[in-house]
Protein backbone atom coordinates (compact mmCIF):
# COMPACT_ATOMS: atom_id res chain seq x y z
CA UNK A 1 0.00 0.00 0.00
CA UNK A 2 1.54 3.34 -1.02
CA UNK A 3 1.53 6.03 1.86
CA UNK A 4 -0.95 8.99 1.83
CA UNK A 5 -1.51 11.82 3.98
CA UNK A 6 -4.81 9.44 4.86
CA UNK A 7 -2.88 6.51 6.19
CA UNK A 8 0.31 8.24 7.18
CA UNK A 9 1.33 7.73 10.36
CA UNK A 10 2.10 10.07 13.01
CA UNK A 11 5.90 10.53 13.91
CA UNK A 12 7.53 12.29 16.36
CA UNK A 13 11.05 13.74 17.19
CA UNK A 14 13.31 14.83 19.59
CA UNK A 15 14.14 18.69 18.57
CA UNK A 16 16.44 19.94 22.01
CA UNK A 17 14.44 17.69 24.66
CA UNK A 18 10.63 18.72 23.13
CA UNK A 19 8.68 16.28 21.14
CA UNK A 20 7.71 17.66 17.85
CA UNK A 21 5.05 15.60 16.01
CA UNK A 22 4.62 14.80 12.07
CA UNK A 23 4.08 12.70 9.40
CA UNK A 24 5.85 12.38 5.82
CA UNK A 25 4.46 11.01 2.59
CA UNK A 26 6.05 11.14 -0.81
CA UNK A 27 9.75 9.19 -1.74
CA UNK A 28 12.62 10.47 0.40
CA UNK A 29 15.12 12.21 -1.26
CA UNK A 30 15.60 15.72 -3.22
CA UNK A 31 14.50 18.70 -1.62
CA UNK A 32 12.05 17.82 0.72
CA UNK A 33 9.03 20.38 1.09
CA UNK A 34 7.81 21.09 4.76
CA UNK A 35 4.65 22.53 5.23
CA UNK A 36 3.90 25.21 7.85
CA UNK A 37 0.72 25.71 9.26
CA UNK A 38 -2.30 28.52 10.17
CA UNK A 39 -3.87 29.78 13.58
CA UNK A 40 -5.63 27.05 15.09
CA UNK A 41 -4.03 24.24 12.38
CA UNK A 42 -3.03 20.76 13.74
CA UNK A 43 -1.84 18.00 11.37
CA UNK A 44 -5.76 17.28 10.47
CA UNK A 45 -6.31 20.36 8.94
CA UNK A 46 -4.25 19.95 5.79
CA UNK A 47 -6.18 19.09 2.84
CA UNK A 48 -4.86 15.83 1.37
CA UNK A 49 -5.20 16.35 -1.86
CA UNK A 50 -2.76 19.13 -1.89
CA UNK A 51 -0.38 16.99 0.79
CA UNK A 52 -0.99 14.03 -1.85
CA UNK A 53 -0.46 16.07 -5.13
CA UNK A 54 2.79 17.08 -3.95
CA UNK A 55 4.12 14.28 -2.98
CA UNK A 56 3.60 12.75 -6.20
CA UNK A 57 7.14 14.48 -7.02
CA UNK A 58 8.49 15.58 -3.40
CA UNK A 59 9.32 14.17 -0.27
CA UNK A 60 6.31 16.24 1.92
CA UNK A 61 6.42 16.97 5.71
CA UNK A 62 3.75 18.43 7.77
CA UNK A 63 4.45 18.78 11.30
CA UNK A 64 3.34 20.44 14.77
CA UNK A 65 5.11 23.20 15.83
CA UNK A 66 6.00 23.65 19.16
CA UNK A 67 3.11 23.79 21.61
CA UNK A 68 0.48 22.55 18.65
CA UNK A 69 -1.39 20.23 19.14
CA UNK A 70 0.58 17.01 19.80
CA UNK A 71 3.59 18.48 19.56
CA UNK A 72 5.11 19.84 23.16
CA UNK A 73 6.50 22.92 24.80
CA UNK A 74 4.75 26.05 24.88
CA UNK A 75 3.39 28.04 21.62
CA UNK A 76 5.49 31.08 21.35
CA UNK A 77 4.03 34.82 20.86
CA UNK A 78 6.06 35.81 18.10
CA UNK A 79 6.90 34.56 14.59
CA UNK A 80 10.48 35.10 14.99
CA UNK A 81 10.48 32.48 17.89
CA UNK A 82 7.93 29.82 15.70
CA UNK A 83 10.73 30.28 12.59
CA UNK A 84 13.32 29.24 14.83
CA UNK A 85 11.66 26.50 16.36
CA UNK A 86 10.37 25.25 12.69
CA UNK A 87 14.64 25.75 11.42
CA UNK A 88 15.33 23.43 14.59
CA UNK A 89 12.79 21.22 14.07
CA UNK A 90 13.60 20.98 10.36
CA UNK A 91 17.38 20.37 11.27
CA UNK A 92 16.65 17.87 14.10
CA UNK A 93 15.19 15.44 11.13
CA UNK A 94 18.24 16.12 9.14
CA UNK A 95 17.55 17.94 7.04
CA UNK A 96 20.00 20.65 5.33
CA UNK A 97 18.25 22.44 2.33
CA UNK A 98 14.08 22.23 1.98
CA UNK A 99 11.14 24.42 -0.09
CA UNK A 100 8.80 25.39 2.82
CA UNK A 101 5.15 25.97 1.96
CA UNK A 102 3.57 28.69 4.79
CA UNK A 103 -0.65 29.07 4.51
CA UNK A 104 -1.27 32.55 6.71
CA UNK A 105 0.47 32.29 9.89
CA UNK A 106 2.82 29.82 8.18
CA UNK A 107 3.44 31.89 5.55
CA UNK A 108 4.76 34.62 8.14
CA UNK A 109 6.73 32.03 9.47
CA UNK A 110 8.23 30.77 6.05
CA UNK A 111 8.88 34.47 5.55
CA UNK A 112 11.38 35.01 8.91
CA UNK A 113 12.82 31.54 8.21
CA UNK A 114 13.95 32.42 4.90
CA UNK A 115 15.66 36.25 6.45
CA UNK A 116 17.25 33.97 9.58
CA UNK A 117 18.61 31.02 7.55
CA UNK A 118 18.56 31.74 3.97
CA UNK A 119 20.85 28.77 3.35
CA UNK A 120 18.09 26.49 4.94
CA UNK A 121 15.98 27.28 2.53
CA UNK A 122 15.25 26.83 -1.96
CA UNK A 123 12.02 27.76 -2.46
CA UNK A 124 8.88 29.37 -0.80
CA UNK A 125 5.23 29.26 -1.33
CA UNK A 126 3.16 31.79 0.55
CA UNK A 127 -0.40 31.09 0.45
CA UNK A 128 -2.99 33.52 1.86
CA UNK A 129 -0.84 35.30 3.67
CA UNK A 130 0.92 38.60 3.67
CA UNK A 131 4.06 40.95 4.91
CA UNK A 132 4.99 42.26 8.29
CA UNK A 133 2.41 45.46 8.85
CA UNK A 134 0.39 44.28 5.94
CA UNK A 135 -3.12 45.73 5.41
CA UNK A 136 -5.89 44.05 7.84
CA UNK A 137 -3.30 41.46 9.30
CA UNK A 138 -3.63 42.91 12.88
CA UNK A 139 -7.82 42.85 12.92
CA UNK A 140 -7.23 38.74 12.72
CA UNK A 141 -8.69 38.83 16.65
CA UNK A 142 -12.15 40.18 15.70
CA UNK A 143 -12.45 38.45 12.31
CA UNK A 144 -11.69 35.66 14.15
CA UNK A 145 -14.58 36.20 16.75
CA UNK A 146 -17.08 37.74 14.14
CA UNK A 147 -16.84 34.26 12.02
CA UNK A 148 -17.30 32.23 15.44
CA UNK A 149 -20.35 34.13 16.13
CA UNK A 150 -21.68 33.45 12.78
CA UNK A 151 -20.91 29.86 12.56
CA UNK A 152 -22.61 29.51 16.33
CA UNK A 153 -25.77 31.13 14.91
CA UNK A 154 -25.54 29.29 11.74
CA UNK A 155 -24.90 25.70 12.76
CA UNK A 156 -22.04 26.31 10.44
CA UNK A 157 -17.81 25.47 10.81
CA UNK A 158 -16.08 28.72 11.22
CA UNK A 159 -14.04 27.92 7.86
CA UNK A 160 -17.01 28.09 5.98
CA UNK A 161 -16.69 32.21 6.63
CA UNK A 162 -12.92 32.65 7.31
CA UNK A 163 -11.70 30.60 4.32
CA UNK A 164 -14.20 30.67 1.46
CA UNK A 165 -16.47 32.88 -0.35
CA UNK A 166 -19.95 33.51 0.19
CA UNK A 167 -20.81 32.58 -3.47
CA UNK A 168 -22.08 28.89 -4.13
CA UNK A 169 -19.33 28.33 -5.70
CA UNK A 170 -17.28 29.33 -2.72
CA UNK A 171 -19.87 27.72 -0.23
CA UNK A 172 -19.55 23.98 -2.17
CA UNK A 173 -15.80 24.54 -1.95
CA UNK A 174 -15.91 24.94 1.71
CA UNK A 175 -18.04 21.49 2.11
CA UNK A 176 -15.90 19.69 -0.21
CA UNK A 177 -13.00 20.82 1.73
CA UNK A 178 -14.33 20.12 5.07
CA UNK A 179 -15.26 16.62 4.30
CA UNK A 180 -11.94 16.21 2.76
CA UNK A 181 -10.54 16.65 6.25
CA UNK A 182 -12.79 14.40 7.93
CA UNK A 183 -11.21 11.25 5.22
CA UNK A 184 -8.65 10.14 8.21
CA UNK A 185 -10.32 8.33 10.51
CA UNK A 186 -7.07 6.85 12.67
CA UNK A 187 -3.99 7.98 14.67
CA UNK A 188 -5.78 11.87 14.54
CA UNK A 189 -4.02 14.17 16.17
CA UNK A 190 -4.60 16.21 19.64
CA UNK A 191 -6.44 19.83 18.88
CA UNK A 192 -5.18 23.00 19.57
CA UNK A 193 -5.08 24.75 22.91
CA UNK A 194 -6.44 27.83 24.03
CA UNK A 195 -3.03 28.93 25.39
CA UNK A 196 -1.80 28.21 21.97
CA UNK A 197 -4.70 30.11 19.91
CA UNK A 198 -4.12 33.11 22.34
CA UNK A 199 -0.35 32.94 21.55
CA UNK A 200 -0.82 32.77 18.09
CA UNK A 201 -3.38 35.93 17.76
CA UNK A 202 -0.87 37.67 19.84
CA UNK A 203 1.94 36.94 17.52
CA UNK A 204 0.10 37.50 14.59
CA UNK A 205 -1.05 41.14 15.79
CA UNK A 206 2.39 41.71 16.76
CA UNK A 207 3.29 41.05 13.16
CA UNK A 208 0.32 42.95 11.78
CA UNK A 209 2.08 45.64 13.31
CA UNK A 210 5.59 44.90 11.89
CA UNK A 211 7.64 46.22 9.20
CA UNK A 212 8.34 44.45 5.54
CA UNK A 213 11.45 46.40 4.20
CA UNK A 214 13.60 43.54 4.94
CA UNK A 215 11.74 41.21 2.53
CA UNK A 216 13.21 43.16 -0.34
CA UNK A 217 16.55 41.07 0.64
CA UNK A 218 14.77 37.34 0.18
CA UNK A 219 16.31 36.13 -3.24
CA UNK A 220 14.75 32.97 -2.89
CA UNK A 221 12.10 31.90 -5.56
CA UNK A 222 8.79 32.65 -4.16
CA UNK A 223 5.27 31.81 -5.56
CA UNK A 224 2.86 33.93 -3.91
CA UNK A 225 -1.03 32.31 -3.95
CA UNK A 226 -4.06 33.43 -2.69
CA UNK A 227 -8.22 34.26 -3.57
CA UNK A 228 -9.13 37.26 -4.97
CA UNK A 229 -11.14 37.97 -1.73
CA UNK A 230 -9.24 36.85 1.21
CA UNK A 231 -11.40 38.24 4.73
CA UNK A 232 -8.53 37.11 7.24
CA UNK A 233 -5.57 38.33 5.46
CA UNK A 234 -6.69 40.74 2.56
CA UNK A 235 -5.44 39.80 -0.93
CA UNK A 236 -4.46 43.00 -1.19
CA UNK A 237 -1.32 41.41 0.79
CA UNK A 238 -0.47 38.90 -1.75
CA UNK A 239 0.11 41.69 -4.26
CA UNK A 240 2.15 43.39 -2.48
CA UNK A 241 4.64 40.41 -0.97
CA UNK A 242 5.14 39.86 -4.39
CA UNK A 243 5.49 43.53 -5.28
CA UNK A 244 8.22 43.66 -2.32
CA UNK A 245 9.91 39.73 -2.81
CA UNK A 246 12.94 40.19 -6.05
CA UNK A 247 12.05 36.98 -7.12
CA UNK A 248 8.53 35.92 -7.34
CA UNK A 249 5.70 34.89 -9.39
CA UNK A 250 1.99 35.79 -8.33
CA UNK A 251 -1.38 33.34 -8.65
CA UNK A 252 -4.80 34.49 -7.73
CA UNK A 253 -8.12 32.41 -7.90
CA UNK A 254 -11.21 33.91 -8.63
CA UNK A 255 -14.26 34.16 -6.39
CA UNK A 256 -12.13 32.40 -3.79
CA UNK A 257 -11.04 33.77 0.16
CA UNK A 258 -8.51 32.38 2.18
CA UNK A 259 -8.76 29.24 1.91
CA UNK A 260 -8.36 29.49 -2.35
CA UNK A 261 -5.72 27.12 -2.45
CA UNK A 262 -7.66 24.53 -1.31
CA UNK A 263 -11.06 25.59 -2.97
CA UNK A 264 -8.60 25.37 -6.23
CA UNK A 265 -6.61 22.56 -4.84
CA UNK A 266 -5.60 20.61 -8.82
CA UNK A 267 -4.68 23.62 -10.22
CA UNK A 268 -2.78 24.77 -6.93
CA UNK A 269 -0.89 21.41 -7.35
CA UNK A 270 -0.16 21.91 -10.78
CA UNK A 271 1.03 25.56 -10.13
CA UNK A 272 2.98 24.60 -7.13
CA UNK A 273 4.82 21.62 -8.93
CA UNK A 274 5.65 23.88 -12.06
CA UNK A 275 7.28 26.12 -9.69
CA UNK A 276 9.64 23.76 -7.64
CA UNK A 277 10.76 22.29 -10.66
CA UNK A 278 11.34 25.65 -12.92
CA UNK B 1 -18.34 19.69 -39.54
CA UNK B 2 -19.01 21.75 -36.84
CA UNK B 3 -17.81 25.58 -37.03
CA UNK B 4 -14.82 25.99 -35.25
CA UNK B 5 -12.74 29.37 -35.08
CA UNK B 6 -10.27 27.77 -37.71
CA UNK B 7 -12.72 27.24 -40.46
CA UNK B 8 -15.77 30.32 -39.35
CA UNK B 9 -16.69 31.82 -42.47
CA UNK B 10 -15.59 35.77 -42.35
CA UNK B 11 -18.78 37.32 -42.55
CA UNK B 12 -20.11 41.42 -42.71
CA UNK B 13 -22.54 43.77 -41.90
CA UNK B 14 -23.93 47.18 -42.81
CA UNK B 15 -22.94 49.45 -39.66
CA UNK B 16 -24.71 52.99 -40.53
CA UNK B 17 -22.96 52.63 -44.42
CA UNK B 18 -19.42 50.83 -43.27
CA UNK B 19 -19.09 47.54 -43.64
CA UNK B 20 -17.75 45.69 -40.41
CA UNK B 21 -16.23 42.17 -40.27
CA UNK B 22 -16.73 39.18 -38.12
CA UNK B 23 -16.62 35.65 -37.67
CA UNK B 24 -19.38 33.57 -35.03
CA UNK B 25 -19.09 30.23 -33.47
CA UNK B 26 -20.78 27.98 -31.22
CA UNK B 27 -24.72 27.12 -31.34
CA UNK B 28 -26.75 30.70 -31.34
CA UNK B 29 -29.35 31.70 -28.43
CA UNK B 30 -28.79 32.26 -25.06
CA UNK B 31 -26.75 35.63 -24.44
CA UNK B 32 -23.35 35.79 -27.32
CA UNK B 33 -20.10 36.38 -26.22
CA UNK B 34 -18.27 39.48 -28.17
CA UNK B 35 -14.95 39.79 -28.38
CA UNK B 36 -13.38 43.13 -28.08
CA UNK B 37 -9.47 43.03 -29.17
CA UNK B 38 -5.85 44.33 -28.82
CA UNK B 39 -3.89 47.27 -30.47
CA UNK B 40 -2.79 45.89 -34.09
CA UNK B 41 -4.94 42.59 -33.68
CA UNK B 42 -7.14 41.83 -36.42
CA UNK B 43 -9.86 38.36 -36.55
CA UNK B 44 -6.52 36.56 -36.63
CA UNK B 45 -5.16 37.08 -33.46
CA UNK B 46 -7.49 35.72 -31.13
CA UNK B 47 -6.25 32.45 -29.87
CA UNK B 48 -8.76 29.50 -31.50
CA UNK B 49 -8.40 27.64 -28.23
CA UNK B 50 -10.29 30.72 -25.88
CA UNK B 51 -12.47 31.41 -28.98
CA UNK B 52 -13.93 27.53 -29.75
CA UNK B 53 -13.59 26.69 -25.58
CA UNK B 54 -16.23 29.81 -24.83
CA UNK B 55 -18.38 28.33 -27.77
CA UNK B 56 -18.71 25.02 -26.67
CA UNK B 57 -21.33 26.74 -24.41
CA UNK B 58 -22.06 30.68 -26.09
CA UNK B 59 -22.42 32.14 -29.49
CA UNK B 60 -18.97 33.60 -29.66
CA UNK B 61 -18.57 37.05 -31.92
CA UNK B 62 -15.43 38.10 -32.98
CA UNK B 63 -15.08 41.30 -35.33
CA UNK B 64 -12.85 44.47 -36.20
CA UNK B 65 -13.84 47.64 -34.97
CA UNK B 66 -13.93 50.68 -38.03
CA UNK B 67 -11.05 50.81 -39.63
CA UNK B 68 -9.35 47.89 -38.19
CA UNK B 69 -8.02 44.75 -41.07
CA UNK B 70 -10.67 44.03 -43.16
CA UNK B 71 -13.61 46.31 -41.66
CA UNK B 72 -14.20 49.68 -43.45
CA UNK B 73 -13.47 53.56 -42.06
CA UNK B 74 -11.11 54.82 -40.24
CA UNK B 75 -9.98 53.95 -36.70
CA UNK B 76 -10.58 56.74 -34.19
CA UNK B 77 -8.34 58.28 -31.75
CA UNK B 78 -10.35 58.08 -28.89
CA UNK B 79 -11.78 54.35 -26.68
CA UNK B 80 -14.97 56.62 -26.02
CA UNK B 81 -15.83 56.43 -30.06
CA UNK B 82 -14.50 52.76 -30.26
CA UNK B 83 -16.99 51.88 -27.71
CA UNK B 84 -20.24 53.60 -29.65
CA UNK B 85 -18.81 51.70 -33.04
CA UNK B 86 -18.31 48.56 -31.23
CA UNK B 87 -22.12 49.27 -29.52
CA UNK B 88 -23.54 49.99 -33.18
CA UNK B 89 -21.93 46.72 -34.80
CA UNK B 90 -23.45 44.97 -31.89
CA UNK B 91 -26.98 46.62 -32.40
CA UNK B 92 -26.50 45.70 -36.56
CA UNK B 93 -26.65 42.15 -36.04
CA UNK B 94 -29.97 42.92 -33.69
CA UNK B 95 -28.25 41.95 -30.23
CA UNK B 96 -30.26 43.36 -27.17
CA UNK B 97 -28.02 42.36 -24.38
CA UNK B 98 -24.55 40.87 -24.80
CA UNK B 99 -21.78 39.82 -22.81
CA UNK B 100 -18.51 41.19 -23.78
CA UNK B 101 -14.69 39.73 -22.96
CA UNK B 102 -12.17 42.75 -23.43
CA UNK B 103 -8.43 42.14 -24.26
CA UNK B 104 -6.48 44.99 -23.20
CA UNK B 105 -7.45 48.20 -25.74
CA UNK B 106 -10.16 45.92 -25.98
CA UNK B 107 -10.60 45.53 -22.24
CA UNK B 108 -10.59 49.93 -22.04
CA UNK B 109 -13.10 49.35 -24.50
CA UNK B 110 -15.61 46.62 -23.01
CA UNK B 111 -15.37 49.29 -19.54
CA UNK B 112 -16.96 52.60 -21.77
CA UNK B 113 -19.60 50.27 -23.45
CA UNK B 114 -20.68 49.26 -19.92
CA UNK B 115 -20.52 52.80 -18.92
CA UNK B 116 -22.31 54.05 -21.95
CA UNK B 117 -24.52 51.29 -22.57
CA UNK B 118 -25.14 49.74 -19.32
CA UNK B 119 -28.52 47.67 -20.37
CA UNK B 120 -26.62 46.35 -23.57
CA UNK B 121 -24.57 44.62 -21.19
CA UNK B 122 -25.15 41.53 -18.64
CA UNK B 123 -21.33 40.17 -18.04
CA UNK B 124 -18.21 41.39 -18.58
CA UNK B 125 -14.35 39.97 -18.91
CA UNK B 126 -11.30 42.01 -18.60
CA UNK B 127 -8.06 40.49 -19.60
CA UNK B 128 -4.84 42.02 -19.49
CA UNK B 129 -6.26 45.65 -19.45
CA UNK B 130 -6.48 48.86 -16.75
CA UNK B 131 -8.72 51.35 -15.56
CA UNK B 132 -8.45 54.77 -17.11
CA UNK B 133 -5.26 56.90 -15.82
CA UNK B 134 -4.10 53.49 -14.80
CA UNK B 135 0.23 52.70 -13.93
CA UNK B 136 2.51 52.98 -16.69
CA UNK B 137 -0.54 52.73 -19.66
CA UNK B 138 0.59 55.64 -21.11
CA UNK B 139 3.69 54.14 -21.74
CA UNK B 140 2.35 51.99 -24.29
CA UNK B 141 4.54 53.44 -27.40
CA UNK B 142 8.01 52.97 -25.96
CA UNK B 143 6.99 49.55 -24.83
CA UNK B 144 6.21 48.65 -28.44
CA UNK B 145 9.07 50.21 -29.69
CA UNK B 146 11.61 48.48 -27.66
CA UNK B 147 9.66 45.16 -28.57
CA UNK B 148 9.93 45.96 -32.38
CA UNK B 149 13.58 46.73 -31.51
CA UNK B 150 14.30 43.25 -29.95
CA UNK B 151 12.15 41.41 -32.09
CA UNK B 152 14.03 42.68 -35.10
CA UNK B 153 17.47 42.25 -33.62
CA UNK B 154 16.49 38.64 -32.36
CA UNK B 155 14.67 37.22 -35.29
CA UNK B 156 11.44 36.49 -32.71
CA UNK B 157 7.66 37.73 -33.21
CA UNK B 158 7.02 41.41 -31.02
CA UNK B 159 4.71 38.97 -28.99
CA UNK B 160 7.03 37.01 -27.44
CA UNK B 161 8.37 40.16 -25.96
CA UNK B 162 5.09 41.58 -25.02
CA UNK B 163 2.89 39.28 -24.42
CA UNK B 164 5.07 36.43 -22.41
CA UNK B 165 7.24 36.48 -19.75
CA UNK B 166 11.07 35.63 -20.70
CA UNK B 167 11.45 32.79 -18.81
CA UNK B 168 11.57 29.08 -19.86
CA UNK B 169 7.71 28.32 -19.54
CA UNK B 170 6.64 31.86 -21.02
CA UNK B 171 8.57 31.32 -24.03
CA UNK B 172 7.31 27.81 -24.64
CA UNK B 173 3.94 29.24 -24.31
CA UNK B 174 4.80 32.06 -26.83
CA UNK B 175 5.78 29.57 -29.08
CA UNK B 176 2.65 27.45 -28.98
CA UNK B 177 0.20 30.95 -29.10
CA UNK B 178 2.03 31.41 -32.07
CA UNK B 179 1.79 28.43 -33.92
CA UNK B 180 -2.07 28.21 -33.00
CA UNK B 181 -2.44 31.65 -34.33
CA UNK B 182 -1.34 29.98 -37.86
CA UNK B 183 -3.41 27.48 -37.73
CA UNK B 184 -6.14 29.03 -40.10
CA UNK B 185 -4.67 28.92 -43.72
CA UNK B 186 -7.80 29.87 -45.82
CA UNK B 187 -9.96 33.40 -45.69
CA UNK B 188 -7.54 35.28 -43.87
CA UNK B 189 -8.14 38.73 -42.51
CA UNK B 190 -6.91 41.74 -43.63
CA UNK B 191 -3.60 42.90 -41.64
CA UNK B 192 -4.30 45.98 -39.80
CA UNK B 193 -3.03 49.45 -41.24
CA UNK B 194 -0.43 52.22 -39.94
CA UNK B 195 -3.28 54.36 -39.41
CA UNK B 196 -5.49 52.38 -37.50
CA UNK B 197 -2.24 51.65 -35.15
CA UNK B 198 -1.24 55.33 -34.79
CA UNK B 199 -4.76 56.32 -33.69
CA UNK B 200 -4.80 53.14 -31.63
CA UNK B 201 -1.80 54.52 -29.82
CA UNK B 202 -3.60 57.94 -29.63
CA UNK B 203 -6.38 56.42 -28.03
CA UNK B 204 -4.26 54.39 -25.39
CA UNK B 205 -2.13 57.15 -24.28
CA UNK B 206 -5.29 59.43 -23.84
CA UNK B 207 -7.12 56.53 -22.43
CA UNK B 208 -3.84 56.51 -19.63
CA UNK B 209 -3.82 59.89 -18.85
CA UNK B 210 -7.96 59.58 -17.98
CA UNK B 211 -9.79 59.16 -14.77
CA UNK B 212 -11.37 56.21 -13.41
CA UNK B 213 -14.06 57.80 -11.18
CA UNK B 214 -16.61 56.61 -12.96
CA UNK B 215 -15.78 52.69 -12.35
CA UNK B 216 -17.58 52.76 -9.26
CA UNK B 217 -20.83 52.97 -11.23
CA UNK B 218 -20.55 49.92 -13.24
CA UNK B 219 -22.97 47.29 -11.17
CA UNK B 220 -22.36 44.35 -14.18
CA UNK B 221 -20.60 41.22 -12.74
CA UNK B 222 -17.08 41.57 -13.92
CA UNK B 223 -14.18 38.94 -14.05
CA UNK B 224 -10.69 40.54 -13.89
CA UNK B 225 -7.99 38.15 -15.98
CA UNK B 226 -4.03 38.86 -16.20
CA UNK B 227 -0.41 37.81 -15.70
CA UNK B 228 1.36 38.66 -12.85
CA UNK B 229 3.74 39.78 -14.93
CA UNK B 230 3.00 41.75 -17.34
CA UNK B 231 4.69 44.66 -19.57
CA UNK B 232 2.17 46.13 -21.58
CA UNK B 233 -0.54 47.24 -18.84
CA UNK B 234 1.01 46.44 -15.86
CA UNK B 235 -0.24 43.78 -13.30
CA UNK B 236 -1.42 45.98 -10.84
CA UNK B 237 -3.78 47.57 -13.03
CA UNK B 238 -5.42 44.81 -12.95
CA UNK B 239 -5.98 44.38 -8.78
CA UNK B 240 -7.27 48.28 -8.75
CA UNK B 241 -9.57 47.24 -11.75
CA UNK B 242 -11.10 44.64 -9.09
CA UNK B 243 -10.88 47.28 -6.17
CA UNK B 244 -12.92 49.71 -8.02
CA UNK B 245 -15.59 47.72 -9.58
CA UNK B 246 -17.93 47.37 -7.05
CA UNK B 247 -18.88 43.41 -8.63
CA UNK B 248 -15.66 42.05 -9.66
CA UNK B 249 -13.54 38.66 -9.35
CA UNK B 250 -9.99 38.87 -10.20
CA UNK B 251 -7.69 35.84 -11.48
CA UNK B 252 -3.77 36.13 -11.99
CA UNK B 253 -1.97 33.73 -13.70
CA UNK B 254 1.83 32.94 -12.28
CA UNK B 255 5.01 33.90 -14.44
CA UNK B 256 2.62 34.81 -17.47
CA UNK B 257 2.59 38.43 -18.91
CA UNK B 258 -0.34 40.55 -21.16
CA UNK B 259 -1.04 37.41 -22.71
CA UNK B 260 -1.67 35.39 -19.39
CA UNK B 261 -4.82 34.11 -20.92
CA UNK B 262 -3.33 32.45 -23.88
CA UNK B 263 -0.80 30.79 -21.93
CA UNK B 264 -3.55 29.31 -19.55
CA UNK B 265 -5.97 28.82 -22.27
CA UNK B 266 -7.76 25.96 -20.74
CA UNK B 267 -8.23 27.28 -17.37
CA UNK B 268 -9.13 30.77 -18.65
CA UNK B 269 -11.91 28.88 -20.57
CA UNK B 270 -12.97 27.11 -17.36
CA UNK B 271 -12.84 30.15 -15.07
CA UNK B 272 -15.00 32.08 -17.88
CA UNK B 273 -17.43 30.05 -18.10
CA UNK B 274 -17.93 29.60 -14.40
CA UNK B 275 -18.09 33.04 -14.15
CA UNK B 276 -20.89 33.34 -16.97
CA UNK B 277 -22.78 30.64 -15.84
CA UNK B 278 -22.73 31.60 -12.19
Amino acid sequence: MSTTFENATTQSVDVNGTKFVFREVGRKGGTPVVLLHHLTAVLEDWDPRIVDGLAGKHHVIAFDNRGVGGSGGSTPKTVEEMARDAATFIAALGFSKVDLLGFSLGGFVAQLIAQQQPGLVRKIVLAGTGPAGGEGIANVGAVLQDAFGKAGATNKHPKQFLFFTQTKNGQAAAEDFLRRLKERTKDLDTPVSNETIQAQIAAIGAWGQGDATALGTVQHPVLVVNGDDDVMVPSFNSFELARRLPNAQLSIFPDAGHGGIFQYHAAFVQQTLAFLEQ
